[in-house]
């Protein structure tokens, strides 16, 4: 199990491991992030090694009788599906049980696949697996926040996959987010998203692409080089209420994001987030727009981020945008 | 120069560079962080080097006429001296230019040092360095806030060094401790670090170790592996009114520490951070505890806490102070 604990000066959550805790001999030798093995003899998301992997909670059928998509729960979660859902306190501080789900999802059979590589077909089919796990797993009142994440290359293995996390509690980036968005709708009766994306549209300096439904982005303040949101252009606070239309439109623009990448930056290692509206009628907020935050691991300047809270840009967003623009 | 740019929604502040910025062919090929080349004979901060350096604005003597502790401007600032104080709009979103100091301390003239390594007399003269140069920087009254930030092995250069920077605006990080801090002080009329320091005395089991004036230990709510605080256990806002027997005790505290961290990780990567209260009348608040935060850099799980705001932490900081408690 884990604890949930609550940094008490800023209130940040936190989940600290308890029943598995590392050690020191567990760091040594210090390994370089991101070097996952190619042992795909042995890889537990390749198609005929399913046992390897506890049962599916979601499969999509591909052509010819297997699997395209296949989700299942982590083996080892930030999040455990079991436990009492008490807040106690220690001491001074705040504690509770990091009670949740955690499942991935195995976005192909085939293990060096990516979205640069894949058809829109199986993007779309990957986004309708994280909206009927999200449906589904909304039913479990105990579950505030949904979290969507990919990482590429994956940390521990690199054959194509992504994580589904139901917390509950609201993580602080999402927290600030909604802050912001409440204080912008009070002062303006308006969605500062959608403020943005008529601004961006605009100003066209920073747009990458814009599909139908959705506008692909460099942010004004980009902490990071080549930081780019996926927005919807009709305001929607949740991802999971999507349409087939909406997914066939998303899958266009997440193939050509990421080509672009691939064309621009030779491959990069990046992570991916949905951010989305906290869900149950108590927390779920009407004024949310969600959107697809990307950022590439490149030119990390960790020490300075971590010390501030301050991040640095040597990538302007309007050269991203331009950059990428080109690669189209 | 740089543009400070105000991100709309959560309203944090990024530093965006403007003048000299990074292409794509500036990111290739990917380098993993933290492999600085180990060119000493074209190191600019080894002794009999200081040519290749801009004119120091701080130097402490050391034995036989040398230098032993020496302050520069840093040629690649983020923060400018120089240029126009303004706050601006651009559309919807706004941005003033980055403003600020940021010197180098370069804290040996030898090569290859680290607090591990050094006698507490030298890392005495790194605190005075830092603690002259706060004091005069002070008195430019455009800073708000100042940061005292070192990263080991350095990123560029592994001749051991930190940064001294001097902001236009308070950062993230600061700005959540202070609101959690007044907000304490508020319901309590107590500093919610000095709490802290008597409840981790009284339950021990997160303590590392204690010196005469400050307290060594691993946060209740630790964000990484052995993250571990420094703090004076006399209420104190600011780090650079120190006393003489304050530094030396502090060095104690940090040879102590890193010493502990050598022995048990062999030489692991660090970022260290000092938390200190803005400056002038108008932002200085005598309600905040000035601290020092440690953070180890290894077991990163990146993507989770990039996308979400939220840590895991696979070791529990009872385990951490425990191992650490053991080294001494």
């Amino acid at each position: 199990m884990a604890d949930l604990r609550k940094e008490p000066i800023t209130r940040t959550w936190v989940v600290v491991t308890t029943d598995h805790p590392k050690g020191p001999s567990d760091y040594l030798p210090f390994k370089p992030p991101y070097q996952p093995q190619e042992a795909e003899a042995l890889c537990p998301f390749c198609s005929g090694h399913e046992e390897m992997t506890p049962r599916e909670t979601f499969m999509l059928s591909g052509e010819g009788g297997g699997w395209a998509v296949r989700v299942i729960p982590n083996k080892f979660p930030f999040f455990h599906i079991e436990g009492e859902f008490d807040r106690r306190p220690e001491g001074m501080y705040d504690v509770m049980e990091a009670i949740g789900a955690h499942e991935i999802v195995v976005e192909t059979p085939g293990h060096k696949q990516n979205f640069a590589s894949m058809d829109t077909q199986q993007i779309e089919k990957i986004l309708r697996a994280y909206r009927e796990r999200l449906k589904d797993l909304e039913k479990d009142r105990r579950f505030q926040q949904f979290l969507i994440l990919k990482n590429y290359p994956g940390i521990y293995n690199r054959h194509p996959h992504s994580h589904i996390v139901a917390m509950p509690v609201i993580p602080r980036r999402i927290d600030e987010e909604i802050y912001g968005t409440l204080d912008y709708y009070q002062r303006k009766e308006r969605c500062i998203f959608c403020d943005i994306i008529k601004e961006e549209i605009l100003m066209k300096k920073r747009v990458i692409l814009e599909t139908v439904h959705f506008l692909v982005f460099s942010p004004f303040a980009s902490r990071y080089p080549f930081e780019t949101w996926i927005i919807p252009k009709k305001h929607a606070p949740d991802f999971h209420h999507i349409h087939e239309e909406g997914i066939e439109d998303l899958s266009v623009a997440i193939q050509s994001l990421f080509l672009r990448f691939h064309k621009l930056l030779s491959d990069p290692p990046y992570s991916l987030a949905f951010h989305t509206s906290p869900v149950q009628s108590r927390f779920h907020r009407s004024e949310y727009h969600w959107h697809i935050e990307t950022r590439l691991r490149i030119g990390l300047r960790e020490g300075f981020e971590w010390g501030t809270g301050f991040f640095v840009n040597p990538t302007p967003p309007e050269d991203a945008a331009a950059f990428l623009r080109e690669m189209g």
